[in-house]
This record gives C-alpha cells, structure tokens and sequence, in this order.
C-alpha cells in the first residue's frame, strides 16, 4: 500500500494545515522529502479550502474571499532535484475522500472574480454534482450524466526567486495598463491571506507573503493550467526551477470541460486523493529545449465520439469585428451551444454549467484566416438522456424547467 | 455511379471556368440545380487555381498574387430551400483527381500573406507532400508520414445581400483602425481580380465585383473554416441565406493540423473530388437557434492516440504578458513544440511544416485563470518513424539536415 | 499517379483473364514482377466472377457452381523474395470500380453451401448494398447504414510444392471422415473449373489443376482469412514460401462483420481496387519464428463506440452441452442477437444478414470455464437509424416488414 | 457514501463468511436485500478464497482444492424482481481493498486443472502482479506494465430450480461421454466443499450442496464468464429466474485477456469491491427475447490502438485439421504469439502469461471458411517497455532471462 505523504483534516480550517499553502515562491519550506522513484499518496482539500457547501444557495459564491486561494498541498521534495532538469510525474490513480462524494459547479458575480461569459451570466450561480462511482449527476442540472476524468486543475513546481520575480514584474506591468477594472487583469501578491505551509511569522514570511505569486494563472511552472487531460493515468514532465523541485498539487477536478469556462470551476472536489510517483531526467530542460511542462495523455480516458461542434468566430455579440481573437470566437462557439441547449429546456445557467464541467472539447480550429479566428466547441451528445441531435421533427423539450441553478444576486 | 455535377479542368486556367467563383455574393449565378436529397460529385482545383507548382522552389508561394483566391466550385442551387432553412450536407466521400497525387504547403512571406508564426519565419517556404494511398509524406521533410484526413477546408452557402453588409461593414471598420497594416488586419473587396462564375460582364459584374466578400475568413455562412475535422463521413448543418442556398466548395485538403497554423495552408490538394448529399431542415436556423454552422464528426478518422502535448501560455516572445489571449498561448505552444523537434534534427521550417500538416490538435486548455490563457498542442508521436518521447537518455538526431525545405527570400 | 499493374475487364467471363486465377499452386505462372518498395495498384472482380447479380432474386446464390470460386488478381512476383522471407505488404488504399457501386450478401442454401447458420437459414437468400460514398445501405434491410471498412477478403502468397501436398493431405483425411456429408467438410481439387491464369492446356495444366488447393479456407500463407480489419491502411507480413513470394488477392468486401457468418459473404463487392505496397524483412520467418502472417491494424478505422454485447455459451440449441466449443458459444450470441433485432421489427433472414456485412466484432471472451466456451457479439447501436437499446418502455417495432430479402428455395 | 453492503474479512476463512457462497442454487439464502434504483458496496475475496499467496513459489498453484471454488459475495435480493425481468446492474465503479495492492496469475498443473495451453505448459506455474495506482507490473515477468481494467469475472443470478436441474442433466451427460478424463470434461457437484452462505447445516443444506451448481462455467444466468470488458461503468442485463433475483458476484480481476487463457487465471485480485447499482426491467426477457445476459460496454476503458495481430487456423499442432473449430485456431494464434515473444527473450511462460492478462483481444475472425476457422489474437504493442514491432534489423533480446515465474513439477 502507497504511503500518504500528506493527509488533510477536512474537519479542520485550512489555514491550520502546515502541508497547504497557497502561495507560489521558493522560500515556501519543503514540506516532505522523497526520492526519485517512489509513489506516495497526497489528499487535497477544495481550492477554497471548504467556503463552498453542498447547499442549494449561490451566496457562498458570491461571497467567497478570491485572495485565500488556491490551497494547495505540498511543496513536496524531491532529492537531487537541480535547476534545469525535468521532474517525471506520473499520476497513476486519483479519487475521492470518503464520505465526500461530491463537488461545486458555479459561475461567480461579474463583481467577484467574473468569468468567461461574465457578461451573459453576471450574477453568482452554483450547481452541485454528486459522484455516482466514476459517473456524476447534478440534481440541479437534470438530464445529464456522464463518467469523470478526474485530474488535477493545479500542479507545478516552486519557482526560483528570479522566475517570481518576472512573474510579478510582467503581471504588475498589465495591472498598471488599467489598475480599477472590475474584474481584474491579474491579481497582485495578497499579503494579508497568504498561507505559508509551515512557515512560520516573523521577517521571513513577511517577505514571502509580500513577493508570493498568486495561484491562479498557470505558467512556466505549470500551475493552474486546468487541462482536463492531466488526469489519472497522464505523465507530466515539469521543469525544476529550485532545489528539489518543490511540487505542490491541489484544485482536483472530477470533471472539466475544455477551457473551465464556468471559471468556479470545474467540478470542485471537497476532498480529493492523488497517486503520484516521481523521477528525473537530469538537464532535461536543455537537452529537450523546454521551458513549459509537456505530457503525454492517460490510455484511460472517456471514449465519448458522438459530438455536436459549434462554431464560433471573432465577430462578438455586438457585431464588432475583432482581430483573429481565439477567445472571442471560442465565446462564440459556446454561446452558440448554450442557445442550442436552450431549445431543449434548459436554462441558460444550466447549458453554461454543462459546458464548464462535461468533457465538452475546445478547439483552436483556425488561426490564421484574417480577419476571424475560427473555434469550435465540441459537446458530446452521448452524456445527454435524450437525443440532442438536430432532425426535420425540431427539437424536443425534455427539460421542463421545474428546477434550475440557485443564483444570490449581488447584495 | 453518382453524377459529377461540377467538373474542373486542371489544364485551362481557374479563370475560364463557369463553375468556379472566388467572391461570395448572392448575385453569383447558380451554377447548377439539384433536388433535396441529391447526391452527386464536385471536383475542385487547388485554392490558388493552380499558382503553385509541383517543384523545389517558393519563388511561385512568395509572388502568389493573394487577391485572387480562393477559387470554389459553385454556386449549387438547392430547389426549395429558402432563407431560415438548414442546408444538411453530408460528405460522403472525398478523394484525389487522378494523375495529381500531391499537394503543397508553405509559408508566406511576411510581406505577402505573413501568418500565424511571420516573425519567425517571415520568408516563403514550401514542402511537397506526395500521396501513397491514404498516407502521405514529403521530400522536403522527412522522417515522417500520416494518413491524411480529406476535407474542404472551405465550404459555405451564398450570404444575403443584407448578411453581405454586414460582413463589408465590419471588416472595413477593423481595416479603417490600420489600414497600412502588413500583413492587412482584413481583405475589401478586390473587384479586379473577382471571377465571378457564370456572370457576365456588365453593370451587375462591376457591382458584384466591388462588393463580393473575400472568401478569406470563416463567416456565419461556414466559408473558409479550416477545420480538418469536416472531413469525409461528417455531416454539416448549414444556416441558409438566399433562395436555394447556394452550396459552394473548395481549397481541398489532405490533411491539416488544427489552426492551419501555416496559412499557405494545410497539404494543398492540387485536384480533388467530394462526393455530397444535400438535405433541408426547413426552418431549422429558429427552430434549433442556429447562426453558425454545426456539424457532427465522421465515423471514420485516424485513431492516433499516443500524444506529446506541449503547454502555452499567453506570454509573448519578448516575456509580455497579455490577458488571456489564446493566440499567444496557442502560438507559444506551437513554438515549444518546434523547439522540441529541433533537438531531433529538424529544422524549424520543417517543424513548423509538420504541426500545419499533421493531424496535430489545438486546445483551448484554460481560458479563465486570469491572466494567462493556456493553449496546449497535441502532437501524436505515431506519425514520427522514430521515437520523440523524452527520456533519460536525452534525444538523438534521427534527421541529419540533409534536406531543408525550399526558401525564397523576399525579392 | 500508381501503375495499374493489373487490371480487369467486368464485362468478359473471368475465366478468359489470365492475371487470374482460382486456385493455389506453385507453379501457377507469376502474372507480372515488380521491385521490392514499389507501389501500384490492383483491380480485382468479385469472388465468384460475376455470376451475383443487382436484382431481386436469390436464384443465383441458390444455383452458383461453387467449385468456380475464389476468383483473384495475381500471382504478384517480388523479385528477390526467397523462401524463409517476410513479404511486408500495406495496403495504401482500397476503393469501388467506377459504375460498380453495389456488392452483395447472400446466405448459401444447405445442399449448396451451407454457414454457419444454415440450420436456421436452410435456403438461399439475398440482400443488395449500395455505396453512398464511404457509407452503404440495402433496399432489402432497411433502418441501417454504416461505413464501410474495406478489406480485402483473400490475400495471401503461393505455397511450395511442399506445403501444398501437406494441405492437401491433411484435408483429405478430414473429408475422409465423412466424405457424403452435405456441405462437405472440405473441399478437394476441384479440376474441371480450375483457372490457372497465363498456364496454357496442357500437362503442367492438368497436373495443377489436379493438385491445385481450393482457395476456400485460410491457410499458412494468409488466403481467405476475411479478416475484417485487413483493411486499407492495415500492414500484413506474410511468408515466402517460393521465390518471388507470389502475392494473389481478391474477394473484396465493402464491409464485413468478425465471422463472415453469412459465408456468402461480406458485402462482396461487384468491382473493386486495391492500392499495395510490397517490401521484404529478409529471413523473418525464422527471425521472428512466424509460420502464419501478422499484420497491424489501419490508423483509420470506424470508431464505433457503443454496443449492445450478446453473450452465448457452449450448449446448442437443442440443450446439448459441448465441451468448450467457441463455435457453438458464437453461434449462440449470433442467434441470440438476431431474437432481439426480430422484437424491432427485422425479419431473422434481415437480422442475420446485418451481422453479416456490419462491422460487429466476435469476440472469444472465456474458452478455458469448463464445459462452457463463452462468446461475445458486439453490434455497434450507431448503425441504426433507431434507438435498439432496452428500456423498460420495451421494444418498437420501427421496421414495419413491408421489405424482406429474396428468398430462393431448393428446387 | 454509498453504504457496504457486504464487506469481508480478509483475515478469516472464506467458508466463515456468512455473505460468501461457492455454489448456485436457488435454496442459497437471500443474504440481504435491496430496493430497486439501489447502489452500494459490495467486497469479494479472491476466487480461491485466500489460498494462494503473494510469494515466489507456485506450490499453492499446483495443490488448491479447485473443488472450493469460486467464492462469491451474495446473494443479494432485488425487492419485487420476479422471474420474467430483467435486472439491470451498473458496475459503477470498482477498486483495490486497501493494503492489498496485487494479484496472481498461474497456470494449473494438467493434473489438476490444466488450461487452454496445458499440453504446453503441462505444470504449475506462477506470477504476482503489483498495482501502482490504476497500472500493474510484476517482478515475475518484467519490461511489461499495462493500466487495469477492473472486473467481475464472475457476476450472475441465482437460477430457478428447473434450470439447475437443466445445468445439472447437460453437464452430467457430457462427463458420462468420458467420466475419467483429467482434466475432467465438467465438474459435477462436490457436496463436501460447499458453503451456502447463511443455510444451516441440515436437510435443507444437505439437498443444495448435493444439487448445488459448481460455479466454473458461464451459463444463463451470466456467472463465471470471464468478460474483461464487464468492466467498471458497464451496464449489464441479467435475466431474473428466482423471485428477488439473487445477484452473486466475485472473482474479481485487475486485467485479463480476451479468453482468459491462463485460467488461473486473470489477476486475482486478493481483495477487491464494487459499486453496484441495480434496476429492474419487468418482463424484459420477453419483451426483448433475452435468455443470455446483455451489456453495454463502459465509456472508459484502456484506449490502445497499436496492436500486432497474430493469425491462427484450426490445424493442431500436430498438422491436424480440425473442421471450422475455432478453438484450435485461437490457440495456434496465442502459440504463434508466445513463439514471437520469445524471440525478444521471454520465456515461454512469460509470453504465456502476458496475453492471459495483458488486454489482449481474441476476434473469431472467420467461422465459415470450411475447413479452417481463423481466429486473431490482438496483442497491444503499447505495454511493452520496448519495441516488439517486426523491422528488417531483427528482433533485440531486450529480456535477458535472469528472472522467470516460478514453476512447481507435480510431486
């Protein structure tokens, strides 16, 4: 049996937890060491280390404090890790904490945190999803069901102090282009909610605190990509930044959809398990010229194949031409969907919901065709209880509107 | 043996067909007439009629006059479909005119064309893929070869006049916020070199001249959507603007990665052939909320399964952070792959060729964790005839240099 | 454009075509040498030579003279192929001789041919398929359409004098068992209807025509497997057993089920291409300790994806336990498949003829639980234009019974 | 948290265990019952209830007491399931008993068990499998490692005392045909090592062990049928013969091949559960013609695609030809693969092992070519840490032979 490197108390405030932290930075301490080769077990708590609960109301979402995430549990060492090599992480096996069978879906308010289609859904909204064994269903989201592809929204390694420091240097340089815009272009350390893992007050957590990168945008490190394919079976190869590497994972997702459009989130795990081993390739980082982790997908995943694909192009919703703009066309292509959804009952909360956390497709199908980028949103029509495919009858309403989404309008 | 409703004739220039047209406007004369339910073939010549030649230099890609394209088999009149319908078009089978078992695919320069990687590569290049059945592989980039994935990369119906508008509109609105601009931000009309199917020359010429779209970009109407997954076997629902819709078809591919990332183009399709069958949903655009095409994919597509995915995020070259901006992620991904397959010996133009031509898949992975965007790019390992993964051992050198692709430097 | 190596005439008797021939023999003259790592193509008529015809009557499967069959395109010499050598062939591609888009399926009559079902389908019938492009359909089995997977159903190399007598011998004391049994167990020489390809009259004729092993069964050197997924794209390595390997092949199915369990046959394709490749891994017999080809599966292939699973066990239709028996266990699963198709309105002749020419898989799934084998049939749901999953709502007879397949009873 | 609904005690003798059972008869008391629309846990034991162990010896292989098994986990009671329904069972998911993390595979000596292979492998035999996470590897037979795909090999339904006494006739009829044979031709029932759940010793216990089904064969009711892709998140139709159905399951496997070829068997899994979910379809057997079970396949499973596929007719090993017997031809193709793997320095045994539990595939592949069957046996070249893939260079001896599975002759 695996050994638990790290076990969490879901009982207990997150912030009590000396092997979670939620800040990036290369003073974090190790929390445990390893060697290369060996698999352990790591628990996780929700990336809001439990503001979230298996109620039927959105205020919790609306409310929630956005500086506190994403509480991650780690950083682990490994020994020997260098500057310059590759970190091999496989994740052999992940699942869910007993008694915890279930996770969050929402869309926060335009005014706390926002999100992709932000200006379509303002307001805070919340679904939550029971686990039925590898499948899930939402009794606030009906008609719809499907097997998970549990993964990891966040995992990366510890940053050298030189890496942080261009981390908040480019990301200050874009706050500064417009520092008031609700929401935010990016989000500066928040010394106030840092979690240091076992590091205790005094100069050194000031220090770290103050300088700590947020969680929240992934990169050179991996961090918070939300691939929905880092999932159980996948191999990740991360580049080591730091002495020991210092990999630190959490924000488990049971499911995701291209994109996590619904931004909070995917489907938010209270409680999560991961099954990890590690190894190195020494100086991989040159001898294979990489500067942001690669990986190679799991041989078990969701053979859905039956998809519906909407397409989406840069023109936005008021007419506007934009630029060969991917993210204006993938809005596009998932504005379509929902109103697709729509004419089969759901309401638009529900059809953006199903986006956010079914294993729907996004792809970057055309680049280059000036002036429209060209995306498309591939939704799996086998998920649904019903036959969502187009026919000369019309569509049918199976969905009768008798439940939808809480939502908490702004106070 | 279905009918060959349109038939080209690679010998005679693209100019002289009546059954080819490179302007979308709803004045363009219906080539021919079908019923619902028809199925029937329609042969195409290459995108730029024939500009580009079967040979060992760029000179023909650098100097393409690019006002020019894209030239389509069409007008196809549908009888009984009227504006509000849905046109369903299967493709049923696509093939290879014989004789003409090659296509190209190239880089423009910068200052004709550019792209989505110009500033890494801003001279023409082109590589040659000749077809081995339903494989493919080039002399000018060895090392690997796949099964193509036939599709159009640009099929659509006839805009509205008012739809036309629309498009003429908001494209020179974006041109008018640079005009000078090389490459352009959009195309205008280019009345000179508009060929025009079977319509005369005279009053109603000059006006569809000056105001026919250019078939560059993707629009409401499907157009030039390089999406290689509308391949054979896959079914297309399209919204329908005029009075018998007016199906036209062209810019053949072999095979494509996703965003055509090398815009001259995909493995180009000197001639090729559709086999399609034409269906209407009558109402559908209402009935089903439809403004975009939508398709479902084939049941027949290469299965490739073991991939090497390489992670972008939406900071530039220079270490500029952008806001979640998906084409610099997707570029960024791109650039690591490149970077990658250089360390086996490709050349970059030759790495570059491989992610515009190989089934390689384009993720929109993340597009919320403010704020970067994260791309990722799949590349299957299984069209290598060696092995790409990373190991301990480092890679090797499989390809000598030996070969490069043609390049010709701007004059 | 490939080299047409062999090509054939549908419009004259078979027998008048020296690039084929019907039966195996060393000394059956090569029709034609080509270079290891050449490419061409091969065009092939159906295996019994054109004696099925496009109408609506069983009568000639009822009456076919089956000593004339297999009717195959070669034998293909590759110089430099010596026996103990590996015959490396892809199959680049596979297609429809233009104006020949139909193939047939036929169930033998019990005193001419049999099957595997004959018990159950005693008399001679028929079902014509239509191509639609890549995909087929029968006015004689309606409600189902799928992609075709085309393979050839005959493919394999000339045996040595040697291996022929030893096939020959062994097949005779089987049919010395029971040497009236009707069908037969096997099928000796058969010198009256033997077509040697350029061999004239004479007494190499006789003596070929006297030795010359039926092409009926499968053997060491590949021959009439009816593998399904020999299909385009596949890659066969088969043995040498003469110099220049002698590589004949025909008997072409558009789509075929695992089993072939309808014998007569797949959807047998009226006239058909195939586009090959050959290369040699000398001494791979020995090298890899082969004795019968292997080969690996295509990239392309139909991902149908959801089934309804049969199982069926070793005991028969009387009740009768067999000791492990796979063929009674299949047999099994097949009627136990064609029950359930009949509640949807099929008539059994119909049902068995879908698991015929669509793509199901037969799967052996336990042959060690005594007594009882355990066979799966796997019938792919997406081929039917219904839903054929159970539900407690039970079964609706979605086919109405208004077409059958013709029927032809002894005379 | 789904509730345990039966949990085992791996410490304690299978025979304790008031939930366990090792015969079918519908007099085997309900052990608990449920509600339709139910789901809940169910633990097993491995087949042999806990007499084989994790060591490097095969002793325990070549000396079990086959008459115990298999021991099974129920019967469990479906409330209002009458004979006549259906009994819908979703594996929804299904895992490892923590701290038990591995499995066995072995081969029976001939005296005492035998297999499909055993004139080839006519002794005892052993390997141990290890999870880490959802793959496996074992010390006994390296440079191979797979993911899992966990399955009951052994889930059915109690059967009517009119079909026991059928099973009980057919079987016994058979053995008479040669009752000393050894291995035996079926296993009749073996009062003395019955255990019969929670019935009392007494008449009544009396009457069923003497009457009581041995559980080795697949039959009706489903049972020992050995279907690898009965796998987590396939849905399965039982059909109902005793009021409350009594669903019995165990003998559960981390992976297996297709026929399970090994016999001993699969993985065994030392511990394991399930997650059940249980429906009724009333009448279904009826309405749908059903006498066999039916399933849906999982929308997860292991997605290998690159396989080498190995032929096999049905001529023994001796050069005997068989008539259309497809047993004889899969075993020729699991021969010809063993012969093939060992040329990359496995042993016999080894190979042997690896497609008994590896996810190979076994396709009837043609039942009618009269006289040979022709059976194909899928081997994934994925698993293996190298390349097995035929190349005119040979085959490299990447095994070296310094570790084997440990045999013990018969004493």
């Amino acid at each position: 049996m695996p050994e638990t490197l790290i076990s969490v108390d879901l009982s207990k405030p997150a912030t009590e937890n000396e092997y979670l932290h939620n800040r990036w930075h290369p003073d974090i301490p190790i929390a445990t060491w390893v060697e290369p080769g060996a698999d352990f077990l790591v628990e996780t708590v929700d990336w809001t280390g439990g503001a979230i609960a298996n109620n039927d109301s959105a205020d919790d979402i609306r409310d929630v404090d956005l500086s506190t995430v994403h509480y991650l549990s780690g950083p682990i060492g490994v020994k020997g890790a260098k500057p310059g090599d590759l970190l091999v992480v496989d994740i052999l096996d992940a699942g869910t904490l007993k008694g915890h069978e279930w996770g969050f879906n929402g869309f926060f308010s335009k005014k706390n945190g926002g999100g992709f289609l932000t200006d379509h859904f303002p307001f805070a909204q919340k679904s939550i999803w029971h686990y039925e064994g590898m499948f899930t269903r939402s009794r606030h989201v009906p008609g719809v069901g499907f097997a998970g592809l549990i993964h990891p929204g966040l995992i990366g390694t510890l940053p050298s102090q030189k890496l942080l420091d261009t981390w908040n240097a480019r990301e200050q340089a874009l706050i500064d282009t417009n520092p008031t815009r609700v929401p935010p272009l990016a989000n500066p350390p928040a010394p106030k909610t840092a979690h240091l893992g076992k590091l205790g007050k005094g100069d050194a957590w000031d220090k770290v605190a103050s300088e700590g990168a947020r969680t929240v945008p992934p990169r050179e490190h991996g961090g918070n990509c939300d691939i929905k394919d880092l999932s159980r079976g996948s191999k990740i190869y991360f580049p080591v930044y730091v002495d020991g590497a210092g990999l630190s994972m959490g924000d488990m997702h049971f499911s995701q959809g291209d994109g996590e459009i619904t931004f909070c989130g995917a489907i938010e795990m209270f409680g999560a398990w991961l099954h990890i081993k590690v190894d190195l390739i020494k100086n991989g980082m040159e001898m294979y010229g990489i500067k942001n982790p690669i990986f190679k997908p799991s041989p078990i995943t969701p053979n859905y194949k039956d998809y519906l694909i909407f397409e989406g192009i840069s023109v936005d919703e008021s007419g506007t031409q934009h630029y060969l703009d991917a993210n204006v066309a993938y809005r596009q292509a998932c504005l379509n969907a929902i109103e697709y959804l729509k004419k089969f009952g759901y309401s638009g909360a529900q059809a953006h919901s199903i986006l956010g956390v079914a294993p729907v497709q996004g792809h970057l199908s055309g680049v280059v065709d000036i002036p429209n980028s060209c995306a498309t949103l591939w939704l799996p029509t086998e998920i649904f209880d019903f036959d969502i495919k187009p026919s000369s009858a019309g569509p049918t309403k199976f969905i009768d509107g008798s439940v939808d989404m809480p939502l908490s309008p702004d106070l």
